[in-house]
C-alpha cells in the first residue's frame, strides 16, 4: 500500500481529491513526496502512541485551533482507528476549557457533519 | 477529599498556591467555587474518557496554543494519571503538524522543566 | 422564563435552532444543561457589569479572535441590550489596534450581515 | 498636553519609558509620530464610546489574545478612566467563555500585578 | 491617481467593491479615509522595502494567521508587484514551519483560487 | 559542514545549545535528525527564494504569531543572510497591519534585544 493509499484509507470516506497530499502534488510533486514521507512515515507511524490516541490528540489540537477542514479529516481518522463517537465528542467538549465556547461550538458542528457523512448520526438525543 | 485537594494532587508536585483555583479564590470566592465545580465536577470527572487520555489531549491542546504555564500543570497531571514521559513527549512532537515548530520547541522546553521538577530528567540522550 | 428562552430572546432574531445550547443538546442533554447553567446562570447573570457593557466586551473579544458565527450572535445581543449600531461598530474599529486589519474587515462584514438581519442597515453612507 | 504626555498619564503609574510610543521612537521617530497620531488622535479620541467602556473592551481583547504586557497597560488605563477593580476583574472572568481557562488565569495574574503596582491589592479575600 | 484607485490596481483583478476600503466607507467615511491614508500612505509606501518583498511578507503573515480573504488579496498584490507564482507558493510552503499543516493547506487552496481568478492556473503538475 | 553546523552559523551569535535541534536531540536523537533534515534539507535549502527573502518572511510570520524566542533566532538569520536592520525593522512595523499593535511592540522589543546581542544597537535615534 502506497503512502497515498495509506493516507486515503485513514481519512475514508473522504476522497483522495480532498486530502492535503493531493493538493500539495498539484503545486510541487517533489516537495509533496518529501512532506508526506515526513509526516506519515517519520512522525505518524512511530509506535510510541496507539493510532487511536494519536487521532484523539489531533482532534483536541484542531478543535482549539478552530481548523474545521482538518478537524473533519481527523474525526474520520479517529473513528477509523477505533475511537467511538462518544469519545470524540467528549474530547471536543473538554476543549471548552482551553479554547473557549467558540472552539466547542464549531467543533461540534464539524463532528455532526462528519458523523452524517459516515451515516452515524441518529439525530437529536 | 475536597475539590481543592483533588486538584492539588492531580498537579503534584505543583503547590496549591500555584493552581488556578487558588488564584480565582483571591479574586472571588463564590465564583471560584462555581468554576471549580464546573470544570472538575462537571467536565473532567465524566467517565467517557480515561483520565490518562484526557490529560494527553490537554497536553496536545496546550502545546498548540503555546500556554506554557498550563501545559506544565497538565504534563504533571498526565504523569500522575499514568502517561509515560515518552508518550507525553510524543504528543508534543506530533503537535509540530498542527502548531508548527515554535509550538514544538516551547512545548519541549516546558516538558524538560516539568520532568526536572519531578526528578525524572536524565539528561541529553 | 427558562434558560433556553432567556438565551433565545438574548440573541433574537436568531432562531433557537442556531444557538449553542440547541447544538449541545443534540450531543449530550445532561452536559448541555450544566454548560448553560454555568455560563448563563453562573457567569453572565452576575450584576457587576451592565449587560450592555458585557456584550460590548464580548463583541471586542470575538472580533479579535475572528469567531464570526459567535460575533453575529453577540452583535444581536448587544443591540438587544441597548447598544447602538454606532457603538458596536466603534468597538469593531477599535479592535484594529489589537487584532489587525483582518479582524476589523471580517468584523465589519459580520456586523453588516447582522444589521441586515435586523432590518437596520441603511446602505453605504 | 502633547500626545506623549497624554499617553503617559493614561497608563500611569507606568513610566514613559515603558510605553509603545517610546519604543517606536527608538526605531523611527517619523513613523512613531504617525502611528501615535493615528491611534491616539484618529481612533481612541473619537467620542462615540466613553473612554471607560473603550478601556474595558481593550481589557477583553487583550485577555483573550493573552497579550500580558499590553493588558497590564490597559488595566491601568481602565482604572484611570473610572472602571473599578471589580469591573475589570469581571471582564477578565467573562473572557473564560471566549478564550478558555488559560486566558482567564493569565489575565488574573496580570490584574493582580497591576493592582499591586497601584497599591490597590488587599490580599486574598 | 487617488488612494482608492491605487488600492484597486494593487489588488486587481479584485473589484473595488471587495476591498477593505470600500467596506470601511459604508460604515464611516471619515475614519475610512484616515485608515486608508495611514496604511497606504503612512506604512506601505515607505521605500525601505521593495513592494514585491513587502507583499511576500504579507503573504507569509496572512498564511500563518489563516486569514484567507486577506491572503487572496495579497497574493494578487504580490503577483501585481512582480512575484512569480513559484515564489508565492514557496512562501506558503515555508509557512508549514511556523503555522503547521493547516496553514499550509488553507494557504495553497487560496493560492489556487487566486491563480484561477488570474487565468494563471494550468492544472495539476 | 554538517546540518548542525549549518544551523548554528545561520543563527550566530546564538549558541548551538540554544537551537531547536539541540533541544530535539535531548529528547529523541533519531527524530531530531529527521526533523532537521526535513526543515533544513527539504524546505529551507530549496533555491526558489533567496535566503534573505526567506528570512524576512520568517520574521513576518513569527512577529504576527508573537513567537519571541524563534523571532530572535530569525532576526539573527536575516542579518546573517544580508538583510539590513532597517529592512528587518520595516517588516516588523508592517506587521501592525496583520497582527495589531501587540505584535509590533513585542517584535520591536525582540529586535532591539537581538541587535544589542550583535553589538549593532546604537541607542535611541
Amino acid at each position: 500500500m502506497s503512502l497515498d493509499e495509506a493516507k486515503q484509507s485513514l481519512y475514508a470516506p473522504v476522497e483522495r481529491e480532498e486530502t492535503a497530499y493531493h493538493l500539495w502534488q498539484q503545486f510541487d510533486a517533489v516537495l509533496a513526496k518529501k512532506l508526506s514521507e515526513f509526516f506519515v512515515g517519520g512522525l505518524y507511524q512511530r509506535e510510541i502512541l496507539p493510532q487511536r490516541e494519536r487521532e484523539l490528540c489531533a482532534v483536541a489540537a484542531l478543535t482549539v485551533l478552530r481548523c474545521q477542514d482538518e478537524l473533519r479529516l481527523h474525526i474520520h481518522a479517529a473513528r477509523n482507528k477505533g475511537a467511538t463517537r462518544e469519545e470524540i465528542t467528549e474530547v471536543i467538549f473538554q476543549m471548552l476549557s482551553y479554547g473557549g465556547a467558540p472552539s466547542l461550538v464549531q467543533g461540534l458542528k464539524t463532528a455532526k457533519a462528519a458523523f452524517i457523512e459516515r451515516h452515524e448520526w441518529d439525530g437529536p438525543k
